[in-house]
């Protein structure tokens, strides 16, 4: 952290010379445990299976909107179908209960399915096959990439088969002029940025799960995360897809354009549509310039108010520079000291701010962020803050707001929400659910992407508690639609938010998207039961 | 004017003068003719009506793929009809032939329908109801915004109702703390630009057309132009629409979230379907702040690589501040000299680069132009150059760019192509156009976003010439897929180049696109005879 450190005490020297008699003190962290950066999902001790079934899930008489619906009547696999699978997929056709027994759960905990059978194809022919042949026997498939979602959509609900892109992991293709990647659906993002790091570029996308999840489910989900503020959307980056439709079609829209105005971009559909629609099996991707200057910053505010004005002023003064606003409460930081032994890199603030800036000139981007930090300091908007320019401190500190979904795995059961809200009203939805709540849940915590307008709420208890979902829920659905906004920013509807949907989305979008299900998967086989709402089965 | 008509012997001097610390002054004064730049489309001397019916555009005996096809059997307008639309667009029915004129044609004056009502709707509803009766009525519509297209998309073939977004430019929001604006389909992009830039924010796209061009239109045709290098395409930057299906139905799909991940992206599909999938009535969009700083660049080159390794040095070197990297080669000068009057502001060169960088300090923008401008010219990749940094000059400079288009429409005929490569290919589609065509064109030109592998590739003759078109297609269109680019880059397809489309898209692609139409327009009255290829029908 000594990188951290100079930087601090020069940026200290530097400010104190501006503004004598500001009581502002840019502490360090000189000494804590090397963070382990590559395992950010650390198996919990406790494990919860909150939606194994309808009983299991419910814990009530009367189910949760996010409890499984009864298992539809696809067919059963018989001998003749592994007998196929095996021929198909020598070696690949998985049956040991041992093997799949965490592909049948989700990391968190809160979903398990009971498939018997995980495929694992190497080739987009082989999808094809699996498909066409399941289509046609009426057998439901849960297209899987690194199972690292949150909502119960990336494992089985029953019996499905579990159609694993673990094995289709080969990069295709880089264009090092134009920085377009083409890789299967089975790449590990992480391995994506290393491979493109050697080359100068990097990934448009990063997220804490980075070491596990794969691009294919990224796409599919629309994955947001980190670097978003800075080169946008999975939707804009995406330059093409190959996807193989429910019935065995390959959808063959891999182009490496940037643009292609060629009738309608059917690679949105399954942008999103979270293996409900099509398997991603292939993905071209457009891949921004590697910075040569990177700076993270770390700074506590005293109000939500304050941490909002510095963001603007970020805008403004860090302009093209700014690659990330995140936020965390002091709740986040609380757990990142209990359960991960994580030290606070600065004095004890109630709102903490990672600004990350990614230029091509140190200089500039030193002297920019300089003005900014100056700016927000002498107009005490944050009252402490430290500063990384090395490569393994900007990790240390990204770790402080990374590893959050980590630690409150820890904290017993977690009420997971992903908000998008207007930016000015993120965090009283915090402040409005603790008043809310009372002394019934155990932590009430924010943190998100403040450039996006993303808030992550969690809600824990010591275990599953029926009660305190049902006073978080509805509540925390109203409270978002009466603001217009998303109740998924990024994490998709999967199983548990399925039924949310209306919320967020008009009658007549929910059933359009219907319609386009119909007409894509007419018997429904692909990732049964998550995404769609049960009243439009 | 004349600062912008700096020589490359003074640039030279300079530079050799200059140390990195000390930025170059770069702009001078001068003298030449203002540009008019709020009348890009001037209307030519030479009609030409290419596409009136199958019979003139074809001017053989087998028709063109690009010809229109037969009338489909949608019914006629009736006097009842006309007394429903008088009465709910009381006014705004216009039947006036004169006024009419001006709706059936395009601006290239290549296509021209006979539709006998123009409808001027102001509200959503109002869409809603005429849509709905049309669809009862089967009568077939032409949306229609700014009608600046390039393919025969916004003009009526036959005699569809054109369904105009004129009277719909209301702006209904902007939330200065985010940049999101929502307004109106029928606003003008420019106004839109205006409105915006006293607010210190600009919109995320920018073309030639802006002054007459719709909103509304730029999304349903998905409009790229000059800032998508920066700012990336409208799928990425288009957070809500409200559209109106071909049954009147209205989906609200105009949200103003960055993030929002509950079920399928509807709104995608409408983006760059022309008007065939249904019609945009409201659009919020993400708009960034206006730069602080803004500079522009003419550049010259002796050979095509030295263009692109000049557009490499730029993106290493001026990184996230630039936002545009354009070229025109000779021969179009010549044409802004010949029927515009403008003057080349450096020497003559085979290849001219407009370069814009926008960013948040002048003086760090400055330091990076000078070091790139530096390195560019002692590599020798560049042979003469001046910069803008004042407003007008900038235009003046722009317009270099921006009128290629508008000096074509003097040259008597123009085959117009618009093709996305790999970026190190697209200049010899010209030259081998050119080899390939031999004396049997006027001239053969290039331009367009190297940015983006976007070439413009554009083939003049005096007059319309049947044996010239049968030499130009299929040829571009074949080298074209030969690389797996696209023949549609950012026009669209519209009437003139649906049946191209198997180019680029496969089979399998353009029967997913029928099923869609089916889906959403099942009588097709929406926009037809355009994108789709006549085979689906």
């Amino acid at each position: 952290m000594a990188g951290i450190f100079q930087r601090s005490l020069r940026l200290r020297t530097a400010l104190r010379h501006l503004s004598p008699q500001s009581p502002l003190s840019w502490t360090v962290t000189g000494r804590h445990t090397p963070l382990d950066l590559h395992c950010p999902f650390l198996p919990s001790t406790s494990w919860q299976f909150a939606v194994c079934s309808r009983k299991l899930h419910t814990g009530a008489d009367r189910p949760s909107p996010a409890a499984a619906p009864d298992r539809l009547p696809f067919s059963r696999i018989t001998q003749e179908d592994l007998a196929f699978f095996r021929k198909i997929l020598p070696g690949r056709a998985v049956t040991d209960p041992d093997l799949l027994e965490s592909s049948n759960v989700d990391w968190l905990k809160s979903v398990k399915g009971s498939s018997e059978l995980l495929l694992r194809p190497q080739t987009t022919e082989e999808v094809s096959q699996i498909l066409k042949y399941c289509n046609s026997r009426n057998l439901a498939v849960n297209p899987q990439g690194g199972n690292t979602g949150l909502v119960g959509g990336s494992v089985p609900v029953y019996d499905e088969i579990i159609l694993s892109t673990a094995f289709m992991n080969n990069i295709l293709t880089f264009d090092s002029i134009s920085g377009i990647l083409t890789c299967q659906a089975g790449c590990v993002l992480e391995n994506l940025s290393l491979y493109l790091e050697d080359r100068d570029y990097i990934m448009p996308l990063d997220l804490g799960a980075k070491g596990s999840c794969h691009i294919g489910g990224n796409v599919a989900t629309n994955a947001g995360g980190l670097r978003l503020l800075r080169y946008g959307s999975l939707r804009g980056t995406v330059l093409g897809l190959e996807v193989v439709l429910a019935d065995g079609r390959v959808l063959d829209c891999l182009t490496t354009l940037r643009k292609d105005n060629t009738g309608y971009d059917l690679k949105q559909l399954f942008i999103g549509s979270e293996g409900t629609l099509g398997v991603i099996t292939s993905v071209s991707i457009l891949c921004p310039r590697k910075p040569k200057s990177v700076n993270v910053v770390f700074l506590g505010c005293e109000t939500f108010e304050q941490l909002l004005k510095t963001f603007q002023l970020s805008r403004g003064m860090l302009g093209e520079i700014l690659s990330a606003f995140e936020f965390l409460d002091s709740e986040c930081m609380r757990l990142l000291n209990t359960h991960l032994k994580l030290r606070n890199p600065i004095s004890d603030c109630p709102f903490y701010i990672v600004i990350e800036t990614s230029g091509s000139d140190s200089t500039h981007d030193g002297e920019k962020l300089h003005h900014f930090l100056e700016e927000a300091m002498t107009s005490s908007l944050v009252t402490d803050g430290t500063v990384a320019t090395e490569d393994s401190k900007i990790k240390a500190l990204w770790s402080m707001r990374e590893r959050v979904t980590e630690a409150l795995t820890h904290e017993g059961f977690t009420y997971k929400y992903d908000i998008s809200l207007p930016v000015e009203r993120i965090y009283q939805l915090v402040t409005d659910m603790r008043e809310h709540l009372g002394g019934r849940a155990k932590s009430v915590v924010g943190y998100g992407h403040v450039g996006d307008g993303n808030l992550h709420l969690n809600v824990t208890s010591p275990a599953k508690d029926p009660a305190l979902l049902a006073a978080i829920e509805p509540f925390v659905y109203e409270w978002t639609a009466s603001c217009n906004g998303s109740i998924s920013a990024e994490h998709g509807l999967g199983l548990k938010k399925r039924n949310y949907i209306y919320y967020s989305k008009p009658i007549q979008a929910v059933a359009l998207m219907g319609d386009i299900k119909a007409m894509l998967d007419p018997k429904g086989i692909l990732n049964p039961y998550k995404t769609l709402p049960d009243d439009l089965k």
